[in-house]
């Protein structure tokens, strides 16, 4: 007997979920993902401050899918689609054939057309960027430590956070504590309580998704932490002295990307209708127009949701249209027997420095020291694998009851970028 | 008052104790390294062999030695010392000044003067190295998973390790157990235990320092787990392609180097004889010949034991070394007055694959279970802060108990370095 054979592309929330809901079927299910690992995106934000090792939110796809013998996992990029011949062509080269496709290939960052932002404010979508940005911030310290003089060491010791979104807000929150506390008694010559942090906002409030009081309250907790928060606050200019909000220059080493998502290049090959975002607009079942056989999920589709607005993209819509066309497919629905995608929404949540958080469940919405309780909670729920749960537990322990952070590694030489020498004598 | 200036290069085992042990004293005391944290080696090959994260090895010095307000932490690489004007020199142009000097820089590899040879055969003794070696171990199997053939596929799945010192045996063991049990259900078209490993040691014996029993029986172990260990043979060349053992040819992608210690360059600034491996011959009170302010410890020294042959570059070697030089400046002792350092051997000992270990306390010898329950016992005790004890303990926990790795992660994009496309069709 001959499998069906079935392709997912990208090994997100989206991607592992629909490979699960066929593993162990008679399809022939390939998952193809230009990493090795799966990663738990929610939780990046602590790799790239210092608290969590990138090991411990990151497990390897072919670890997750080892019990289901039907599926094939594949490390490789993806050149095209060719939705004519139905093959998927790999930029080694290789072709690969299907017979349903899943397209789950995620977002990466855009900086609105200003990619030469890009060098100077990184984005924060994979392990390699938390890497390189938590060794931007451990970095400054270093550098302001070693300058001569106060005024020197100042834009080493201002950071800058452009976008308000949860990303944004969760990275204010961590470089708070970094400054004000973790690093608090580890040097000398600089005072890192002067540290500055700037979360700057386009829109009237941050988190654009939350009711405004709610917002509000997530400002105030950043407030609190030290944060200085500016919305309706356009940034005109970021290069390698600094940032320009309208017409104010802010002096900083360190600027963080956190403000606009772009689908993946890739789903121009589709050649079907894609929304500004780059992502394709997909039908009530999540297939493409005219190829009933092609899906798109997670952060590369725009799907409906009942009011026929765009669901936002989170962890939790990714999974459940992962589940949603893999069932589909399973049963080898035609498209006019295909129910509708319906997203059941558990709520969402964003934390707020070290013991805050926001959240809303429906119309009911929830802050404070509860709230942030209850996002560990669910957040170490749903991360894959017992071992990372037990050690994610552990750091967040340890840094709750120290202070401290577990993963505080600079790796290259502070040679290479050089702040202007000093006398000791 | 003025207080004595004491600068110490170097925060592994050697600076970090002499440090603490001149902590919140009347000393004005300077440690500089080129990273910012202190490493704990002897665990180094669990991160190089997916098992640890950075992070569970490696703590900020300045976290270390925040709570002595008399020292004072420096990230900077030192260019030279001058012992004439009493000046360190760094390489960003920074000078400086010391009345004592504590030398504690370590030791590199050494490839005997075929330097061409490190880029096929990396060493480990850095974080940095660790990370390289453990995507190249991964992707190696990635890449067998997409070669046309098995017999295309053998290179990859073919390890060597050069030198059978502790580092190479424990290398090799990892080895083993990724290839035959982490693995083993991950891939569908390769068979992980077609992996071959082989350990070339030019010595008779692998661990040289060990008797020839205890020596024996590691090897036997190292056997059981699947290693082909190769005494007595030396290597000749080194390639893109493989190894060649004396007039062998061993086809590999990874091949990894145990196998040599140099001491560092900066060394020679200091103008005074050093032995075969670049090592300062000091004297019985760790001083330099001429100058009794200069101590050199650890790794960069070649320190006579009671029967005037040169210490081993052991942790407890360097600990000791530290803590008795420290006290030296403590007291302000003339060079006619110190009593020589004796090193109290508190025995040494090596871990074989999953479960087993050797080693030796003095005269009595251990091996098996028993001595790795101690190896894990011994190095989980002097492993620095709670928090990694916590987290290394689950980590090894989980590992025993499942056979599974808690850090395999590749970053970079297997499309690099391409094995031969093949035909999925």
């Amino acid at each position: 007997m001959q499998y069906t054979k079935v392709v997912i592309l990208g090994g997100g929330f989206g991607g592992i979920n629909a490979a699960k809901t066929l593993g162990n079927t008679k399809f022939d299910v390939w998952l193809i993902d230009k990493t090795n690992h799966h990663l738990f995106q929610p939780l990046l934000y602590q790799v790239a401050s210092a608290c969590l090792s990138p090991g411990d939110i990151a497990v390897p796809i072919r670890e997750i899918l080892s019990r289901y013998q039907n599926i094939t996992v594949l490390m490789g990029s993806i050149e095209k689609i060719d939705k004519g011949a139905k093959e998927i062509h790999l930029k080694n080269g290789d072709r690969i054939g299907y017979e349903y496709l899943i397209v789950a290939l995620g977002a990466k960052h855009s900086y609105f057309g200003k990619d030469e932002w890009e060098e100077f404010a990184p984005g924060l979508k994979t392990l390699v960027d938390a890497l390189k940005i938590r060794e931007r911030i451990l970095m400054s310290f270093e550098k302001a430590e070693r300058c001569d003089s106060i005024s020197d060491a100042k834009k080493y010791l201002n950071f800058v956070i452009i976008g308000g979104g949860p990303t944004g807000v969760e990275m204010a929150g961590a470089i708070a504590e970094i400054a004000y506390e973790t690093m608090l008694k580890n040097f000398r010559r600089i005072d890192t309580t002067k540290t500055k942090i700037y979360l700057v906002e386009a829109h009237t409030q941050i988190l654009a998704a939350y009711p405004p009081n709610l917002a509000a309250k997530a400002q105030k907790y950043l407030e609190h932490y030290g944060v200085k928060v500016l919305t309706g606050k356009r940034v005109t200019d970021v290069s390698k002295e600094g940032v320009t909000v309208e017409n104010t220059f802010i002096p900083a080493e360190n600027v963080l990307w956190a403000a606009g998502n772009q689908a993946s290049e890739v789903l121009k090959s589709l050649d079907v209708p894609l929304d500004k975002q780059g992502r394709v607009m997909v039908g009530k079942d999540l297939s493409i127009p005219g190829n009933p056989e092609i899906f798109v999920i997670g952060d590369a589709a725009s799907a409906p949701d009942k009011n026929g607005k765009p669901l936002p993209g989170l962890a939790p819509v990714a999974v459940q249209e992962g589940r949603y066309v893999a069932q589909i497919i399973r049963k080898k629905l035609p498209l006019e027997e295909r129910p509708p995608f319906r997203y059941l929404d558990k709520g969402t949540m964003a934390t707020v420095g070290k013991t805050k958080a926001v959240g809303m469940f429906g119309k009911i919405t929830f802050s404070g020291f509860i709230a942030w309780l209850a996002w560990c909670f669910i957040h170490i729920l749903y991360l894959i694998g017992f071992r990372n749960r037990l050690t994610v537990i552990t750091q967040w322990l340890f840094s709750y009851f120290s202070s401290q952070r577990g993963a505080r590694l600079i790796n290259r030489s502070i040679e290479g970028d050089l702040p202007p020498p000093k006398k000791h004598e």
